[in-house]
């Protein structure tokens, strides 16, 4: 982000955010990272059940703990934008809880692909984003994104279990294909609902025009980077 | 804790440790403190699915990740006494996770007391205990118990569910008295295999003996302070 000597950082998060709509399209756009790291949270400390012992439990929820104190992070920016945390967040249950269900894993490494892939799109999407918004904003949520990833365990294991029994690629691939399409499903619910949100997510403003091309650049760059790393990862999706 | 001017505090915790008999019990109730704040972050967690709604599974979760910050201050402490965390805290996984799949709740009142039964016994425990400890090692499990008993949000709900609904509080009643009924049969359960730890609980040392009149002291202790508690809730036990 370039500064010239006329534009002051400190000015800019206020110039942008004086915006009405853009506020209201940051605004859901925390709301919507809020209540995805929350249920990040409980559903990767409830599907750690399925893990093989107890030091992978440790390790998934001190992953866990880490999508908590990003919610945390992100409720206390929407009260400083002066919304209801829980009351936005709220509203993006109905859809984020749909893909959940839709997605509860039968066995562990269905767990851990679930949490590799989704904590990876998380940060796609964060990275995409952080480049419409304002300064402050685009901070928090960079920052949010710099602690994802901490997936090892995931690489180690479901290497480990494919060289032990190479049918569970074709498995695991056909899983991720699932998410990936449960996710863009899912998206395409809350984008139906949210103006504010997609407009700034396409354009990082509420008055450009939210035309289509637009959105399938973004679907399609989500896909070939989530296709990329469950190759990498040994499945072929 | 007294300490005459011929015992310095800091020499009390290497003399007490030194005894190999006592640093076993130590370790063993460490693994057992430890894997019960584990099980209790993870059970807090998933029970929070039965919440009304996202403001009482958001105030869920930050009691849980305290009990996940106690489980780790404990695995800190047993990797310097020399044992491996993980390993000792997963023999205590059967009994834990018994007395866990007896009490599933069906409700969110249920998981309410649950919480508070169950952390206000650990806190009673924990307290008792630290009496008979080494200083270090008192310290620890009196900065877990200071922590312990952010429960505020179960006496608010439950009353209010007694005021709405007299006929739940009968049925709360016998839940509890389930609660503490598996907690008993799991502790000894625990107690049968785990002679260093209840030479520890009961007398703070390996050598002196355990007496059944001690152990039914201290159940009797636990019991009274439980029986106290709900009846300050509203529930006759």
């Amino acid at each position: 982000m370039s500064v010239t000597p006329d534009e002051q950082p400190t000015d800019q998060p206020e110039a942008a955010l004086a915006d009405p709509e853009y506020r209201e399209g940051v605004v859901e756009l925390l709301g919507l990272l809020g209540c995805g790291e929350f249920l990040a949270f409980e559903r990767l400390v409830s599907e750690a059940v399925l893990a093989p012992g107890l030091a992978q439990r440790l390790r998934i929820s001190r992953i866990a703990a880490g999508e908590l104190a990003h919610c945390e992070m992100l409720q206390a920016r929407i009260a400083e934008l002066g919304a209801d945390p829980v009351a936005l967040m709220a509203g993006f249950l109905p859809a984020l809880e749909d893909f959940h269900a839709a997605t509860t894993p039968a066995d562990w490494l269905e767990g851990l692909v679930k949490a590799y892939v989704g904590d990876s799109i998380a940060k796609d999407f964060y990275r995409e984003i952080a480049q419409h918004l304002d300064p402050a904003t685009a901070q928090m949520v960079t920052e949010v994104c710099a602690e994802l990833g901490q997936t090892d365990i995931v690489l180690e294991e479901v290497r480990g279990a494919i060289a032990a029994d190479p049918r569970v690629a074709g498995r695991l691939a056909l899983w991720g294909r699932r998410l990936l399409g449960e996710a863009l499903t899912q998206a395409q619910n809350i984008a139906a609902e949210r103006e504010p949100l997609v407009r700034l997510v396409l354009h990082g403003s509420y008055n450009a025009p939210a035309d289509l091309p637009d959105l399938a650049g973004l679907t399609g760059r989500l896909t070939s980077a989530h296709v990329a790393r469950l190759q990498a990862l040994g499945l072929s999706a």
